[in-house]
């Protein structure tokens, strides 16, 4: 079964007329959490007060939840529930920590330059993003308008396939995070929609800003880190060998495979275990400078590419110069009313669940 | 009087034992406005309650806390109360709107060059900085360790002295904002503190990260727009025309004189009033995109630099080649105790408050 007892992710649903609260996925079904444990913590409308609850909390509830997911109780049909945002997020940051991603941007953007900036290897290369505007799978993308650079609707529309990490425990501004796994509660699928015009025209020297502020996307499930351990691996070797506050302390490379489907099609399934930089380095960089974390702050991989399939529509078309073959047409970039779908598994079989979202014409 | 009845800015206050609650500063004393004017939304531990109710609330509410400070009722010596962080910050975002700044930062970091990009004469440059390093004046600044490359305490500690303008009344995702004071609660100073050695290393391509998001400092006291009618004055004149949905309505240039002082002595007293980009045209660009707002989003305007009154020390300094002279000693960049104050006033004398920081040896 998929979603079995060895997953049982973490989402926010209601049903009609009933305030929002914090259930696990069994299947085809919700199970009412509140309802099932009798906690305050899940008659919540997100998943905050439960992540600041930390790790040992997690696994003990996460224990309650597979009794009472096997009893079969205070289960509700999919069919029945809407799903929604399940973190209110803090702050949001995008890495670019995939290396075939980065040289691919590299030889598009910057033709005979060296693919890599010099700081690529040394470090995890990473932005803050617009925590406003993440949205839950299945929310229609509205097209953006912008200069690109003379303005109107968003010619060259991209997705960025990525793995969203959710940080529950938070750590003082000033001082450092701990271990990753103190930390981080669990991982999403994430859609960073980008507006590659405006993003070209606007993102010097400052980053991109309003090429990727309109909409990101992430999965309606948190996959807990307890359901990955199947899927943990050494990181993919890294030349040079990073600082020592860089430095790998247990394996947190994940052997995950995404599938990203446009209009149904399945137009590339890039692996997450070739990832340069893995997640626990990310975390450790982002709190090297003493920035703290905050429970509901989202940091997500960058696009995930691996050699042969791209996690972007401008790798796969080499910048629009190689179309992409649907059944009964081609895309360059997304058109109005495409939908895309994202899903990852584990080579064990298990479902990260999917984030998905359908284009809108600008306004 | 300084901060008389035409002033009147809001903040959040605690007695010692007592729960934070709001604001208004008068001469030397705070408003308690919870018990002047009898109304829970101002018996809340952050501005956002009072500022998601809107203009017309706002107004009525200024007018009634004239009225109470005029009574003379319910006035605490601000000795007697800390000052809080009066905004729960939503997202963060910066500009570089000064010409000045943009050109001395050109000409420093890439000398022989065009200082300015091709595209910053034609929308105001932003990105989206750490809302959750937001902290309120008066807060200890530790200094941040990063990879300069070699890893290390920044030896490049620099201020940015900023106005930031405070986000009230939100806006869908996917629509536009309408006019900048049917958004714009008001405004308060910022110091973007930077680390100038780690910045440099890290920005390349996706603009600053951890350079910035260990701490930026805000006042505590926010000046409503009302009180600013005096200081608005027609925009810088820009060339080339910028874009339709650019265009200046309505006066929102201000003229304002802000003041940096390094261990109480005066280093700069750069004037507002030239900024290229006004803040009206940075509302109308962050959200141009459909990416909505949020009550509690901060945008600033970046760094504020006149003709010869930088508003950093890297361009005081001219990246430190022309040390500052201080009574007994030089600075080119911040020393481990060092204090900045930024203040700033009306050219008709009224004070916008201060944002104050001290900084703290490396950990």
């Amino acid at each position: 079964m998929s979603f079995g007892l060895g997953n049982l992710p973490y989402g926010v649903f209601s049903r009609a007329g009933e305030p929002r609260r914090v259930g696990v996925r069994v299947g085809d079904h919700v199970l009412d959490l509140a309802a099932a444990l009798g906690r305050d913590v899940f008659a919540a409308p997100s998943l905050n007060p439960f992540l600041a609850l930390g790790r040992t909390a997690w696994q003990e509830a996460r224990g309650r939840a597979r009794e009472a997911a096997a009893a079969g109780d205070h289960l509700i049909p999919l069919t029945e529930v809407t799903l929604h945002l399940p973190v209110e997020v803090a702050d949001y940051v995008d890495f670019y920590a995939s290396l075939e991603h980065a040289s691919n941007l590299g030889r598009i953007l910057r033709p005979g330059e060296e693919p890599l900036k010099p700081n690529w290897r040394h470090l995890p290369v990473g932005y803050h993003g617009r925590a406003g505007s993440v949205v839950v799978s299945g929310t229609p993308i509205r097209r953006p308008c912008g200069q690109r650079p003379s303005f109107g609707p968003s010619a060259r529309l991209d997705i960025e396939a990525e793995l969203g990490f959710v940080v529950g425990v938070p750590a003082p501004l000033g001082g450092r995070a701990g271990a990753f796994e103190d930390h981080v509660f669990g991982v999403a699928l994430v859609n960073d929609w980008s507006a590659r015009d405006i993003q070209a025209w606007e993102y010097v020297p400052l980053g991109p800003f309003l090429g990727k502020s309109f909409a990101t996307s992430m999965s309606a499930w948190i996959t807990p880190l307890e359901a990955l351990e199947e899927a943990r691996v050494e990181g993919r070797s890294q030349d040079p060998e990073p600082l020592p506050y860089l430095t790998r302390q247990t394996p947190w490379g994940l052997d995950l495979t995404l599938r990203i489907d446009l209009n149904g099609e399945t137009v590339s399934t890039p692996s997450y275990r070739d990832m340069y930089w893995t997640p626990d380095q990310m975390l450790a960089h982002l709190t090297v400078n003493g920035a703290g974390l905050r429970t509901g702050d989202l940091f997500a991989s960058g696009t995930v590419s691996s050699a042969g399939q791209p996690g972007s529509l401008i790798e796969l078309t080499w910048n629009g110069a190689e179309p992409v073959k649907l059944p009964d047409e081609t895309r360059t970039f997304l058109e109005d009313g495409d939908t895309v779908t994202i899903t990852a598994w584990t080579s064990h079989g298990m479902s990260l669940g999917e984030v998905s979202g359908t284009i809108l014409p600008a306004t």
